[in-house]
């Protein structure tokens, strides 16, 4: 249990993109993450007088921007010097970790506001280049030294799920469709296309006329294998993007806003690295824990949660995250999906922002990312994608490489 | 104010060394530390079953071990999956932001008792490269991108401090003899051989006698200039190694220890990366900030403190260590080390581990490595080197890059 109850008071995020920001550095994105944030804080904040710490979620800036000590660069931009400052890591979980070290600097009485940030600037490189700073995640002994990278990881777990269920790939589609259309509904999503629209984009290009969604996926030559089973859009892009949270113990929140969001339950784990050091392949362990301790503290069950983000920088890591989430039985997700169960109009809407898939995954902001989807839906503030039940209960679940780390986050009024 | 207090129950490291470790991943010099944290709680402990996270300091894992995604990895090897893990980074002060981050977590009331660890595995490489990747801890825009490297910064720290106060580059000397000969009592230090005993060694090699350690630093070829004007004996060693403390509740150290340590004040802090950024040069802001934060919470001033370990990655940076701490006036280290003031038998014993200086500089390892000497000196078990006044309070001061973090903890009983 928390010693001291932990709210969050603002959110803000740039956009997530390929394109837009090629010539900025993190610096320029955190900052422009964090005057929306600021601006977002319903009574006003004054950054530099108000936040007592900043902790910055950033995956390889080492790589990306040949710049390390993240930490006081974060407060030199935002102007928070000389207050306490570093980076967190655990891969693409870094600023669910941010989160975790706000929370308990929160929590523990040592502060009172701290502003959480993540933050990665992927597309200074080349692709290939960036499949071998992502591959850092995976085991560097027994799978990245020998030339494994992510979408092959993810292609197994796929494997092992579809062996396991019987599920197919066609199914798994229902995925991608659905992240296409929340991501057409959200302004800041990398991908704005449905499945559809991007359809009748490339079939015109070629002369082609694809019956369905699913026919094009299946049969237009663009959706290429990139690690059997997984296709093109079966991946997450590489996006360039910054997201910001601010966090303030109850009593102080109530200064900056009348209606805080809680953190209700908070849950991060750990597994092995590498796929072979573990028992199973068709759901992550650190989640199904991450998740497990998320629930008890906050006291609900999977059923009780309204909105929903989890982490699918692959397709098939969307139904292993329902399913360890509690949220679908195991081996149910293709069933759910088909029902629409996650839709945007379904019982518990999943990545309504377009999750990792459309919404874009610029690594180290995702967390807070998923938190600021979070933070819009539970206070009727996500515009076109806002869902219609009424959103008592959020839930964030980010993971770490191929879920050697998992963060659940439960948040309410 | 902490809202639970915080105890240090035990602490380990490996020896710190250039040689030793060369065949060894981050991963075994890990788990040697633990294990010498275990077998030091005094009631014993078991890892396994009583701690609840682990929060790792490695600053550029991915450029020593190509690996990131340290959080996990660490949990696996020391057998703590699935219980949360993740990395922290503020450059040559990561392992003091994992502490901050287990600080937090045991007071926030998440966890009762956590592990944290601090480990570099710096001599994968060369030494031009170990500069480059220590670079990174600059700001890469106005420093490393343009060829500035750590030397070069300290050196003009160093030249700062000499045109403001007068001092001279043989007086700075007294820092280097200090710490080569806690070296040489020390049996895990890098170096443990005190100057008379290089300056003899080397001597005997080209037929030349040194009248005294002074001449023997001043004239000898062998220690050149690196940047000017720090020469070799000035700088720290590229050393491989790790360190873990553990951490519990004040209610719950009980259990483990009837002579527990208690974190008495906590200071973390940030500044501009850059130099040209920044207002004074012959002082670190953070580190005045991080002091100042942590006399404040302990209740206690510079005089009250019996054991001091300050971050000498060069020698100029613990004169102005002992300065921003305030426990020599500024511009007052001269005269202070001169006369004795900071030497094992001296009123105020600085780095009786022998500092990065001698004992090295693991560069994610130092925060907790520094702690752990406190440990032993407040318990008095610090052998060889074990100081002769009653230690009561003791100071850790840990800096990141040229002075863009700094950290401070008091810890007494």
């Amino acid at each position: 249990m928390l010693a001291r109850q932990v709210c969050i008071i603002g959110a803000g995020m740039t956009a997530f993109s390929g394109k837009l920001h090629r010539d900025k550095t993190c610096r320029e994105l955190l900052v422009e993450a964090a005057l929306e944030a600021e601006k977002s804080v319903d009574k006003g904040i004054d950054l530099k007088k108000d936040v007592d710490a900043v902790f910055t979620g950033y995956f390889t800036p080492e790589i990306y921007e040949h710049q390390g000590h993240i930490g006081p660069l974060t407060a030199t931009w935002l102007g928070l010097t000389p207050k306490p400052a570093f980076r967190t890591e655990i891969a693409c979980a870094s600023s669910s970790a941010a989160l975790y070290a706000g929370i308990t600097a929160v929590a523990s009485g040592l502060c009172d506001v701290v502003l959480v940030a993540g933050v990665e600037k992927m597309t200074n490189l080349e692709t290939q280049e960036v499949t071998e700073a992502l591959a850092l995640a995976s085991d560097d002994i027994s799978e990245s030294r020998v030339g494994a990278t992510f979408p092959g990881l993810y292609a197994l777990l796929a494997q092992a799920y579809f062996k396991k269920y019987g599920a197919t790939w066609e199914q798994l589609q229902t995925v991608t469709i659905k992240n296409h259309y929340n991501g057409s509904l959200n302004p800041k999503a990398h991908f704005q296309e449905t499945i559809a629209q991007i359809a009748e984009k490339v079939g015109s290009k070629y002369g082609v006329k694809y019956r369905d969604e699913l026919d094009f996926l299946k049969n237009s030559p663009f959706n290429r294998v990139i690690a059997y089973p997984l296709r093109l859009f079966d991946c997450c892009p590489i996006s360039d993007g910054a997201a910001v949270a601010i966090l303030a113990s109850a009593s102080i929140a109530k200064k900056f806003t009348d209606t805080p969001l809680k953190f209700l339950g908070v849950g991060l784990a750990s597994d092995n690295l590498a796929l072979q050091d573990r028992v199973e392949h068709a759901s992550l362990r650190a989640s199904r824990h991450a998740a497990e301790t998320a629930y008890k503290m906050a006291g609900v069950k999977p059923k009780d949660i309204n909105i929903v983000e989890v982490h699918d920088c692959f397709t098939i890591a969307e139904w292993l995250a329902v399913e360890d989430l509690g949220l679908v039985e195991r081996g149910g997700a293709a069933k759910a999906y088909e029902e629409g169960l996650t839709s945007l109009e379904g019982e518990i809407p999943v990545n309504t922002d377009g999750g990792l898939k459309a919404k874009g995954h610029p690594v180290g902001a995702t967390g807070v990312g998923m938190l600021h989807e979070v933070w819009h839906q539970l206070r009727g503030t996500a515009g076109r994608r806002q869902i219609k039940n009424k959103a008592e209960l959020g839930l964030v679940h980010n993971v770490g490489g191929s879920g050697a780390s998992a963060a659940v986050f439960i948040v309410g009024r």
